[in-house]
């Protein structure tokens, strides 16, 4: 099989202020559908598109962030390979129940060493994208707002993306597809890494700021959904921190906002297919403006500041 | 590593009836780059955005058709693992030296119930998109005529579609993605099979004429492409068998037309991304009109009956 | 002023079969709004973006087909002038009173020499858009099916098209923009008008059937808005005649369909602007598949045979 | 005839400080095409779809700006009508002599109240667009670069806006589509006007600096021409101000950028239709940010500064 391992994101625990504020947000403007709420007072959503029971867990604190990142992979011996795996290469696991998260089975949780949470599964309930698999049809239905197909990556940040590269791609069969070099040339100051033909699944930004989030990401289907979404933004009053634009780095072409709650989540769609015989492409510290922002070529203070 | 085994369609021997003329077709209309010409005639291209070699190569002969299909896989140990696999699954397997193809290392050749032949390699010289890997930018250079991003996929004919789904699944690690059940509801009529996150990378169809080809398949960036293409194929007297439309099947949105010879082509763009957590889709006989064109829900008898 | 006289298509009276059946088609589907019924049972519609009261009335009855067309014109000096030149043309006018129609003020009728009823206006309740003329934003509220920009234009068919030219160009003030030229290179077998910038305000197709109607057109916002039509109509049993295609004529890109009566109607994007210091473009007769299908270069029989 | 007096923006001389760097951007990132120079140096351009012999002319300067412009009119009948209105109206006028400009008819010119010189003309040798009047095709040939429609419109920046509002509305016959109210809410800040079905045809924003340019506009196909017009920009080391962005005025979607002298130009598509019976969009100054800049609401201090 073609596809093993780690498969994608799968979800992901965001910290938000004030719930029913955000549950509004994500529900109306993003789009997303709530699918259910646990004892301890989350919030669970999936996209239109998305047929597992959720993606965005939203939980409300005192402080806006992610609390964990979530990646499914191909089954129970891929789970329990990847557990030995970790260990093995000096990494302490934790196993969490199935139930734990609502429709979810058993998780294999990590700490990186960028200091994020991770966490691996294989099981949760297929609740469907309303169109079935026998003649589907090709509109998934009771779409609203944005719209997006999927949760699809995450860019966090951390002092020690050198370890947490290594960890990705030695234990969890990542693979290196873009970096950007500092200015001695050797430094990754920031790498985009997959876990399959995407041209990222995840980025690592070196930062002073151990375990933060720069954006959660949504793919939406085309050039124009970008453009809808930012019009959609807009007139819902969304504060958005730059876009629409392209990407140098993956080519997509892409929005940033803010939720309600001050997390960053990006709009995108585009981006080149990833295949393991492609080189890493290498962006140099003086091109670092076109490689973020391919129009303007310059990068805008906020966007390197603000994490949560 | 999530991506293994093998990697994707890399390319194909397809049968011209006037060398020259069809030169000029897959250049100027099609927009390929042509890469070179080995001593027994034949011409190899590929698409502005492809790193390797060649993807199309154009021999003449009387009859149109396709002579080989070649996938590239991960490197040499999933070759030779892969030869293995075969010979051990009962598939005779043929060993051709480097060089044979310009450019290309050694293949594994074998024939398919189906009666097609197909290759599996591991080596090609990369030439490159005209980006390089060092701040690429985004255009890749060179574009003219259709351009599409990639030769994508094949749709291919024969009687024992059930013996070539098998050997795929079985032996190469491909998962069936779609199929169309026949009026019994048991027999698959047509199956769409993938070794990577794309909705297809072969497809087989049921037919009495063997080792025949319906078409060969280029991926374009988006919707609008496809009405460029359109326009273009249009402008230069390219005779159009149906489109610009949406599949049922995959989502795609696509053209079929034909080249100077009579060989069957598409370029397409989009269709969802594939993981193997998901089931197959299943058209049932009573609805193959929309699965195959979406819009109009209804066939035409050239695209049933023409193969080469 | 550069706008004068004729403004744009306003208002058409449509037979349908089933009221009901088909209000809910043009409410669910076509995404129109209803905007108020009559006494007469009539039901008025406008799409989401038209400012002015209604633009599509239904009007139950045996046959399908149009009872009139009718054009906005700047004010009441044009609407008194043109009756004045329509009857020194030799046109016989009929005053309807305001109120005949809902939020509607006099129209002056008459009928073409291809024996189709106009009917001119100037006056019809703005009713809004939901946006507002102050900081108006940009999304029109309250989209839903296919979501049309606005009624756009007319092809109807009958005898003596050169009759009806003349009155169109020499006393209403439209421009000839297009026209097929039949075998014998004289005569004019469909011609498209303008009264405005657009391509083609009304086309007038020679054709035994007097006063029929080949189809109402509709405006969309985008290529990608005519794919989603089409998946829209497909996914409501939709009967499609032909499309997504691009015309040569005009330009435009386009669907046709039926409605649940049977009469054809067309969702379409695009065209270029035309000013009259433009000469019209002529299509000779061997060329009319290139003209009306520019991509597959052929007409299909249903196309050129069913009218309303 | 629907649209008579003044047609569309026809022609502005453009003053850039190194000649040939200019022809060179003009023709190879902006893809106009080269259609004449004459006896004084001055390049002419034309976009690859525009039919009359030029639109841009470049004049080499010590400064950037622009020197005049021209609209076209209708007839000659037209011509001599507006200069006796202008006259009427206590505007001097100059006639310019047929072939002043490269085959271009006699000018009429006179000087606005916010001291731009503007031209009106009716003769200018049609070279076509390459596809001619029978059987055209929908392809334009010799498309390179970002490949612009039309010249498409000016915001020009002076005074007197009132003035040259009035003085547009009241002889020239333009409509007022869109305008900005000052703090006072009663102020014109900047004002949208159209001679035709556009949104706009010209802008006027209220600045100390008279005859001042901000912009000179072309039209694209589509929002995707857009994004690849960002990308040759981009690709081109072209200086790119804002954009891909949205207009809340006129609802078109942009980029605004710099050529190398420093002059500004848009490349835009969209926006809504202008009919006479639509009434003007007024913006408040609290949501001037929204208006100009409708995704981010806030301006940037470059486009509120730069003109030449």
């Amino acid at each position: 099989m073609a596809m093993t391992g780690v498969l994608r994101p799968g979800h992901c625990q965001l910290r938000v202020l004030d719930l029913e504020e955000s549950v509004k947000f994500y529900s109306n403007v993003m789009g997303l559908k709530e699918t259910g709420r646990d004892a301890s007072g989350r919030v669970y959503f999936k996209t239109s598109h998305e047929r597992d029971h959720h993606s965005v867990i939203l939980r409300e604190a005192d402080t806006a962030g992610m609390d964990f990142y979530g990646f499914k992979v191909l089954n129970k011996a891929t789970l329990d390979k990847l557990e030995r795996d970790l260990l093995e290469y000096g990494v302490a696991t934790e196993r969490l129940p199935a139930g734990d998260l609502l429709e979810t089975g058993e998780r294999v949780r990590f700490v990186a060493p960028t200091k994020h949470v991770f966490e691996l599964y294989y099981e949760k309930t297929e609740v469907g994208d309303g169109l079935g698999y026998v003649n589907p049809g090709v509109l998934v239905p009771d779409q609203k707002g944005i719209a997006p197909i999927r949760l699809d990556h995450w860019q966090i940040h951390g002092k020690d993306i050198d370890g947490s590269r290594e960890l990705f791609t030695k234990v969890l069969g990542f693979s290196l597809v873009e970096r950007i070099k500092g200015e001695d040339g050797e430094t990754d100051m920031a790498i985009w890494l997959t876990c399959s033909a995407k041209a990222h699944d995840i980025a690592f930004v070196r930062d002073e700021r151990d375990n933060t989030v720069h954006h959660l990401s949504f793919l939406l289907e085309s050039w124009e959904h970008v453009l809808r979404a930012a019009d959609t933004m807009s007139a819902n009053n969304v504060f958005i921190d730059i876009g629409p634009l392209r990407h140098g780095i993956t080519r997509g072409t892409t929005i940033y906002a803010f939720d309600p709650s001050g997390n960053r989540f990006e709009t995108f769609c585009g981006g080149y297919d990833f295949y393991p015989d492609m080189q890493p492409y290498t962006w140099t510290w003086d091109e670092v403006g076109t490689a973020i922002f391919y129009h303007t070529r310059a990068l805008n203070e906020r966007f390197l500041t603000v994490v949560t």
